[in-house]
């Protein structure tokens, strides 16, 4: 959560955040400066934090916050130096809370910042093909090429020796040295989350980045999103095929390779020299282990340990699902 | 039916129609204008209408138009009033004066009424990024932002407060208030629509547009195809992920959830607070109730009734798919 | 394998070539100029050839080529007139030396050579849009079109009366008379092909073309990706609805009719007149019959007869499909 690009607007008063999330009766006769929102483990004294479930009941015992966000039933985890906030829905009012810190991370609006490449000092230091736009806070490393229609936002740094496609929209992305970026790819827009609420959805932050490890590549027509609070992450000398969809969260370990059409759901782990089939699909929040070789068209909904094959839908032991079709 | 965008031809004489399908046995002395081709309630008498299955043989009975189409074993459920013409495949027949009357819905050609936004009116009205293409007969409201290299050709309303990403491809489509669609959509092109042929396919005329209610939000590389005869419908606050594919027809509900590389063939019906999971796919001309909830990879064949869990493939109930698949 | 865009960088000496290879101990006397490598049936004697498999050992008997890359146990099925060099990885070896003849086939750099289509003499002949790029080395015949932002990187020929849409990437590729290409797709880049190293693959060089015949059309943002050493063919009269990924080498047949999102592994045949479902996956290297019909959905991972219809995964015979699953 250490994110390098949007701007917090903090600090904040406390009261004013309180008023915020509807939590008036808190009124501070202090009425201190809150720096920042984070998760129980990082915060300090000068941070807000939140406690949404019994599962981190033990970080919670250890944080250093001065306030936190829960409700009634959790609020006995926190130590005496914390205060509790309590509100009915944790996340909600987190979220209400990130926005006012970090106001750009819920839209991604285009950005107004880009110049085109021929007005930057790009120009020269960049092969590059027509039609090239360059956002702020932009950094582009050695022997890079874009290609035509390219847009590089705000907020990204490329490599050395890096080549980005046509077409291709990245923002709030990191990509180390010699990765390859694919024709039409969207890389870094905001994740698919929000809080479904009738006649109009809250827009959840997404204060997170892409990072695009060493000597990757991502083919054409691919999605990856931004995180939302912790990153998204391709390892080193992982291969992505096109049309691909990865969304928020989601951590790719390094020597990879993922076929046409796969899509993983939020927050997933997939750990180093996994195969992927095509169009198979990556269920969220699960963990899949070291070398394992995944079917194509394989739906997988739970964790896999390491060494293991599995296909099918839902996938199972690669052997029972040959010997259970044959 | 009521297709604001494609200019009809009409009218056109009947005796002109009848040669055009190849039915000059008919030769009219008469020699009517014909005003439209409408479906059996709507047709007036100044109309053409068509009869292709027993299924409609009720509304046949009450069509008010004078000729219909249809095959020898249909036409006894037309009034007296109605002049049948035996043809023996209707739909093609159909097709073929369908694209009499309206000659510009058959193919997708650039549109190349657009101008750059700077020479249009909306250069101050719209917040806009770079090289963004306008077409004849399009109506942008308040407080919207267009994306870079984003081009909406003729025929689009867009309503206030909608943001429009870059790269986007819209035309034949009607987008109510506060709407998003990100980056790299194409929105109202031709459904896949045509009559197989040896050598050389005949395109279906493809008359309708796509309805996108306010406040939703549309993924990253989402294709939305417009309708054929009806038009193609995303609900009120209904938000899709990336890469979601929605064929010609389809009629979505309000406050639904479709997460990324989900696909729905043609002309079926989602109601209202439906929930599905990534890379699932509907078939086509089916019916999803309110309140149903479809798990990820799910292959969805048949209707499902209100409230519902479903999960597999094909799909069926979520516990009855979990026990088969401890 | 008659590629006519890559240019070979050939004739090079066999002493060369063995060291690229860490062949060195072959050192050969004669250092005779070699002009290419091709496949056992091919080869002339002024070529190289490869022999990576047991299955080929009859092609191999009859191979003209005066050397070929091979292993050990296969190099008894050589003829006298062709002398192994024996390594441990055939392919590996293979892509190597056909790097070094078609040093442009491994990476997709954009293209560089491309010139607005206002400076070509494209600019009259054919009708089109807004910021169009055209690269060297291109053919574009009678009656077309080629709308807004859309880029023909070299190495292209089209047909007449084709219809190429915006936001198209295209490269490497033969499109027959009346095709049509929508919007936002790319095609002819290279193929997911490379061998996996840990910490750098190795990519294999996709010398091959893309082959689109007469009267076909392919749908919004699909991805066909150009052969390695064979081609990749779409039949005559063939549909691909939107975002359809196709892999190198696949061949597709006439009239075929293929909904969205299907995805085709490469080196696939998929024979005439066959109809895929949305979202269908078709497995590498196996073989389609004619006329078979293949149910939405379905993960196809084995040869199907001609004339059959199948559906689930794995795919079976339709009827048992439907009946286990009643």
């Amino acid at each position: 959560m250490n994110n390098p690009f949007f701007k917090s607007h903090g600090p904040l008063k406390i009261n004013k955040i309180l008023k915020l999330i509807d939590a008036g009766s808190f009124y501070n006769q202090k009425n201190q400066n809150i720096y920042g929102i984070k998760d129980l483990i990082s915060s300090t004294p000068k941070d807000i934090t939140f406690l949404h479930s019994k599962k981190y009941s033990e970080a919670a015992s250890k944080t250093k916050a001065n306030y936190c966000i829960t409700t009634n039933n959790l609020s006995h985890f926190l130590p005496t130096t914390c205060l509790p906030i309590i509100v009915e829905n944790v996340l909600l009012k987190t979220s209400i809370i990130t926005k006012a810190f970090y106001p750009d991370s819920i839209n991604d609006e285009f950005d107004n910042t880009v110049k085109e490449i021929s007005k930057t000092s790009y120009s020269k230091k960049v092969k590059h093909g027509k039609n090239i736009l360059i956002g702020k806070n932009v950094k582009i490393g050695k022997n890079c090429l874009i290609g035509h229609n390219t847009i590089i936002e705000k907020n990204v740094v490329i490599g050395n020796n890096c080549s980005i496609g046509s077409n291709v929209i990245i923002r709030n992305t990191v990509i180390e040295d010699n990765v390859y970026i694919l024709d039409g790819c969207v890389i870094g827009k905001k994740g698919f989350g929000f809080f479904p609420n009738n006649d109009q959805n809250i827009r959840y932050p997404q204060i997170g980045f892409v990072l695009i490890k060493k000597n990757s590549e991502i083919g054409c027509g691919s999605t990856i999103d931004r995180g939302s609070i912790s990153n998204t992450v391709i390892g080193k000398n992982t291969f992505l095929d096109n049309q691909i969809h990865i969304a928020h969260n989601v951590k790719i370990g390094n020597n990879c390779i993922i076929a046409g059409q796969v899509g993983f759901a939020g927050s997933s782990i997939i750990n180093d020299n996994v195969m992927i089939g095509g169009q198979a699909g990556i269920s969220g929040h699960i963990k899949i282990g070291n070398k394992v070789q995944i079917g194509g068209g394989s739906g997988v909904i739970k964790d896999v340990d390491d060494n293991s094959k599995v296909m099918g839908y839902p996938a199972k032991n690669l052997r029972d699902f040959l010997k259970e079709n044959k």
